[in-house]
């Protein structure tokens, strides 16, 4: 157990060191692509989460610790595509979220945050725990989405 | 470094359930879709190394090291996203993946097997070493390419 909680950090620390690390698109484009495919991925494990929170599939431990692990981790990846010079342009991100970096970054981290808590709370196995979390990860989701997302 | 490696080992397990686990696309669409954002990431992710390799950028064991796990993580992902009935209509995959599940299969693990050992050289730091894994990865990459991915 302590073993995979580590991994889980480690995980979020290279997450987190990421944008830093791996400051490199070509194109702008690419980094629009490079969120856009994260963000796609992130939707569908999520959804996944989901369908186990709303009892539409079964609750599955194991699948569900693996869908909040790997959210979170890809989750951390593409904040240096968000705030590539820009690139609102050609996509739903609204100009104010390079405008406003600071609280577009600090909404990205609180997220970031509660993505993580779902991936601890998710090896507890407590439904009733994770049900509660899932609500509060999918509330800093939407926030930001509802902020800096156009339709 | 042992928890490091771990960490590595605990995510390849994760990937390599993870299409055995997650046997969940709403649409046939969403397959493709899925596997598309994972290969952007993968060759973005890959391509970081590559310019290291080449000399473009100044190599960074740490930086080569984290695209290297991202890389060895993310390509286990797609394989049933791959494999999902219809998904070569409308995609870059030829028809023939679907028809030779098990050679396509084989080919997939191969990659995965290559990555799995360029993420464990690059930990070395000798980059002679890994400018010759980076080659063999590379190499299963483009078998598979050239036989299932149509221009």
């Amino acid at each position: 157990m302590k073993k995979r909680m580590s991994c889980v950090l480690v995980l979020a620390v290279v997450g987190l060191l990421a944008g830093a690390a791996f400051a490199q698109f070509a194109k702008t484009e690419d980094a629009i692509k490079y969120r856009q495919s994260v963000m796609f991925l992130v939707g569908q494990h999520f959804g996944r989460m989901g369908a186990m929170v709303k009892g539409e599939q079964p609750y599955n431990k194991e699948a569900f610790e693996k869908n909040a692990i790997l959210v979170e981790s890809l989750y951390r990846l593409p904040l240096e595509a968000f705030m590539t010079p820009g690139s609102d342009k050609g996509s739903h991100m609204k100009a104010d979220a390079l405008a406003q970096k600071d609280k577009f970054t600090q909404m990205h981290t609180t997220a970031a945050t509660e993505l993580a808590k779902l991936a601890a709370v998710a090896k507890s196995g407590d439904l009733n725990a994770i049900k509660t979390q899932f609500g509060e990860a999918g509330a800093s989701c939407k926030a930001c989405h509802d902020a800096y997302h156009s339709k």
